[in-house]
């Protein structure tokens, strides 16, 4: 029996990869040209010519996604460049036609620049419906996705956001399970890249604009949150933070503890790993509240292996995983964000709308236990109520 | 019964386009995931990673072209900006998927600044095999293109080279329905745009490199040739020439005629129109050499009407439209030109394989006439004549 690592290089060289294009009107004679390609094209592109937002009705755009990377922080294996994170990018392409239907092309880019990669993405998006940035180094990630907000199609990195709603759903129905309200969830997030920052800002119930911080009017959010890197707890005037993390230790770590995750941890409700092997030991956790939460999410080995922290005291354990209960995987809210993106047009992506994505997703589990706080991804549920629950905050 | 032009709108309203992506691997269950997601995916980023030439092989990327536009110079349209040129580079991807099945996608981009679409194609060539440029107006598409042949996948405007490889196919043909030797024909070419200066290289077996045009040696070539622009005939020395019309002045118009269409076409076998109605007359037609060979490709309203055009003498008479005689159409040249980019993973296409895909074209007709100079689009054999031809000046 071959390896998996194996099987995946046979089957990516025997297709030549994943995605390929079809054609949804037939080109069989000269008549069928007429309408494709000259003369009846020109028709089209004037009804265009006069209102640019007919793009998204008469042409692909209005269906088609850009999965956009400069390969510098490809899952688990690190900044390897555009060619080697095509296939993840594909991959994702693949995931996202497969569950919702929706089309979307990989694009990765030989740039590393912030301000290229912004000015690329503003070039390019006359073609498309919405970006999906993928696998872009923190902290750069934040300023490139902050600078296209206002690009009238939403530009959405999935690392950060996608983490942060699939962890949210995971944390409301964990709440459930161990009986402690979400509200007065005290919770250590062990890690500040993209996907620590963007979990933080979404339990925290905030939105970031620019470098400062706001909390949002009606959002659910945790009784306090405290984000440790590898220098310690997030803290007001600590040195030696970006501008990302001075504005966030603001708003977090309410009882101002310094020092590491064994530092802070003691009395937590919950741990969130979002960083690598190793960094969540089996004394943090036993240091924990009662009836602890453990969601250790690096891939392919967690924080903490689920067996340690259940020996340590967790009652409920997540992971990044497939062969462990409990997968925190984005393809549970992608695919049904972009659904809703093209179906209703959605020109930003919000926090409300990510909450909303979250709280639906953990509805689908009527009676969560401990190793069942989420559907799977091949749940039909999914991606139509994702994107439902995205529509009814748009359209408010 | 609706016109073609509602026909065409209702045709792209109804699909929202016209092209789609698909998946060519299941995913219908976690094992399938872990092959084309993670975690087997990774081993195919590593491949990648150690030898970046192996995104050809391992994704979409080896048979994948972009259709690149700013929308500056749509055909017969003119500079309706990126939006409303979508319908036609999606036609494009279209046609290349259903006559060569070649996988591509429309970009149109938010620029129209030379250096930053040099740039655009630059950061995105990672995910390609090749670069469709497509309408880009002159001179700005010459330096583009010239800007980015050393990429390492092949960059090439259509409508330069498609137009000037089926043009010399035509050419061919003509010459033998006239009885005269191509390498003997006086040419006359109407119009100094993309593709009056592509034609016009093509015929005089030219490469250019920079400003500069260098005579290929072995390359087929007419006997004379002069460019005739909306200012006169290009000649050394003329005021008001663009630095590739200079360089092209230098290397035509051997007698150093100057004047207008009517003062220089004085026994011309030839007279090719890429530029707009009106601009050949009768007079000037009844003025070429006897058995007269005439192309009129303006679209939709040809420089002269093939019943004029006869009446002032010509024998074979081509136009760009497809409700007369020998229609030249793109179609006939870049699917094919693509489908051996692809399968061949060339780097570069040169002025030798446009010409030896220009004879394959004309070779599919094996006694021409007047009225049948050119295979249809829906010939079978046009494709693989055109993609062998290619192979074989690539792989000497």
């Amino acid at each position: 029996m071959k390896s998996i690592n194996d099987q995946a290089v046979d089957l990516h060289r025997k297709h030549q990869g994943k995605l390929t294009t079809a054609s949804l009107v037939p080109v069989a004679d000269m008549s069928d040209l007429a309408l494709v390609y000259t003369p009846g094209v020109a028709a089209v592109s004037q009804v265009i010519h006069k209102n640019p937002a007919e793009s998204f009705a008469l042409t692909s755009r209005g269906r088609m996604i850009a999965v956009i990377s400069d390969g510098s922080a490809v899952l688990g294996l690190g900044n390897i460049g555009p060619e080697a994170a095509l296939p993840v990018m594909e991959g994702k392409s693949l995931l996202m036609k497969q569950f919702a239907d929706v089309d979307s092309i990989p694009l990765v880019i030989k740039t590393q620049e912030t301000a290229e990669i912004i000015n690329f993405v503003k070039l390019v998006s006359p073609s498309f419906a919405g970006i999906n940035l993928e696998d872009i180094s923190a902290p750069r990630c934040f300023e490139i996705e902050e600078a296209l907000q206002d690009l009238g199609i939403p530009v959405f990195h999935d690392d950060q956001h996608g983490t942060a709603t699939v962890v949210m759903a995971a944390l409301l129905n964990a709440a459930r399970v161990v009986g402690k309200p979400f509200e007065s969830l005290k919770v250590v997030v062990v890690g500040a890249g993209a996907a620590g920052m963007a979990v933080s800002k979404m339990l925290l119930g905030i939105e970031s604009s620019g470098k400062s911080c706001q909390k949002i009017a009606n959002a659910k959010r945790v009784d306090d949150l405290i984000i440790v890197d590898s220098m310690g707890a997030l803290i007001p005037g600590r040195k030696d933070m970006n501008s990302y993390k001075q504005a966030l230790a603001k708003v977090s770590n309410l009882s101002r503890k310094s020092g590491q995750v064994k530092d802070v941890i003691k009395d937590a409700d919950v741990v969130i790993g979002v960083s690598g092997p190793g960094s969540i030991s089996e004394e943090a956790v036993q240091a924990m509240a009662p009836k602890a939460i453990v969601l250790a999410l690096a891939n392919p080995t967690p924080e903490i292996m689920p067996d340690e922290a259940v020996r340590a005291g967790a009652v409920v354990v997540a992971t990044g995983r497939s062969d462990f209960p409990n997968q925190i995987n984005n393809v549970l809210a992608f695919p049904g964000i972009f659904r809703a993106v093209v179906d209703y047009r959605i020109p930003r992506i919000t926090t409300p709308m990510k909450q909303a994505a979250a709280i639906a997703l953990a509805n689908l589990i009527a009676k969560p236990t401990a190793t069942s706080i989420l559907p799977t991804a091949f749940d039909k549920r999914v991606v139509p109520s994702v994107a439902q629950a995205i529509k009814e905050v748009y359209v408010k």
